[in-house]
């Protein structure tokens, strides 16, 4: 008798679970406190790598006499003074929203510095570019390193990239959680 | 009488809706159907263009005899052919998606759609630049075009530097779908 009562409802059809994953809502992840991003310890220090990479590669180009000769040394000089300036900008405006506990969840803002990062990431990516072009012509191709500063010219390429290689995660960052808004 | 019975209900107070625009829900953008996108008509012709541009550079740089004494122009070569046969790929794949009726919406798709574009866009930017830098060299810095191909170079540069500025937004299209998913 109470077993046939417990047989009884235990034989309803049990609706089964949908197989297919686009019919489940899966939770939606917050992007918004994911380190790398500004405000945060990890946004600060690739500013600061940013920073410290384009500011080595600027010195090392400017202490070479002959950089001014060749139009890709001078377009990296101006590429990573304007990295130079635009990270440590960024590393300031990290360090005032750490210290308040403020963190940049306005679109527009996040919509500036991302178009900012892609801007300046990009022209430090074409210089480097330009000037291992030049400085591997010069070393490889001509075999010329006697009368240039190849050590040097290598060297500040190296810094450049290394900037670009900081610089490209603030912009993914920025950019996706622009598009996961 | 009656009208005492409907003034009495319209007296209640009426809850003022929220003004802070974060806590009305707001409408989520589809971004799936957007042009541009893969299996549709301007991602396929946005493939289309990258195929064009980066064959004509390579048929351009190759169509010159001296291109493999530079190693930039070698690389170039390679990073134009790497564009050449994914855009075709990709073409094919749009035109078959738009024919059958279908759309790429599977995670794991785009996913690989965004990191080939993310590939192939880098390594024919940075190919371009460091052509450009050759030809700047080349053409400005030792005014050298006597002997050299300098308009066939910078032919190809320019047209890899068309092939990137088509392959872009297939890229940041695939990552933008990608991150608002």
């Amino acid at each position: 008798m109470i077993g046939g009562m417990m047989v009884g409802p235990s034989v309803h059809p049990i609706e089964a679970p949908p197989l297919t994953e686009n019919a489940m809502p899966r939770p939606r992840i917050r992007m918004q406190s994911l380190q790398g991003m500004p405000a945060t310890l990890a946004g600060f220090l690739l500013r600061f790598f940013q920073f410290s990479f384009s500011l080595a590669s600027l010195s090392v180009i400017s202490s070479t006499s002959d950089f001014p000769s060749v139009t890709a040394f001078r377009y990296l000089v101006a590429a990573v003074s304007l990295q130079c300036l635009w990270s440590l900008s960024l590393a300031i405006a990290d360090i005032y929203a750490i210290l308040v506990r403020r963190s940049y969840r306005n679109s527009t803002i996040v919509t500036f510095f991302s178009i900012g990062d892609g801007i300046t990431s990009t022209l430090t990516f074409s210089s480097a570019c330009a000037s291992a072009g030049i400085t591997v012509l010069i070393g490889n191709d001509l075999n010329d390193c006697a009368q240039n500063h190849c050590s040097r010219f290598e060297t500040a390429t190296a810094m450049a990239f290394m900037s670009w290689f900081a610089a490209s995660p603030s912009f993914f960052l920025n950019f996706w959680t622009l598009a996961s808004k």
